[in-house]
């Protein structure tokens, strides 16, 4: 049981790191003007951490699919 | 195991809407000309998503905290 909530902990900073990221960005664009350039960069730095965490929650779908639980409690 | 299963199937969708919400709405800000007022929307949109996919995130978490599992295999 401590494997598996230290699994869910480390999932969950896993997939909060790339969300952070996505969302310091959006308020980047959102408060600031930007040029041209600047703000191609951003949106392609979002669609890294969009990915990102398309990934990450894939990887957790899959490893659920793949391994069986029991509810202790 | 059915039912976790389930359960782990229905939050892998939870969690995809508002993630695939937010890659469409960085494509619409990359890939087209906005007015400010359309962009301000986008980003607002986008704002709402990332939102909602954190505290999707959160409850997945506490849910993992609070309820004790095993591992079968």
């Amino acid at each position: 049981n401590e494997k598996l909530n230290e699994i869910a902990w480390m999932q969950s900073h896993v997939v909060r790191a790339p969300l952070a990221s996505l969302m310091g960005l959006i308020h980047l664009l959102k408060d600031e003007e930007h040029s041209a350039e600047e703000k191609e960069e951003i949106l392609d730095k979002m669609l890294i951490s969009a990915n990102e965490l398309d990934l990450v929650i894939r990887e957790i779908t899959n490893s659920a699919d793949t391994t069986e639980y029991s509810i202790d409690s």
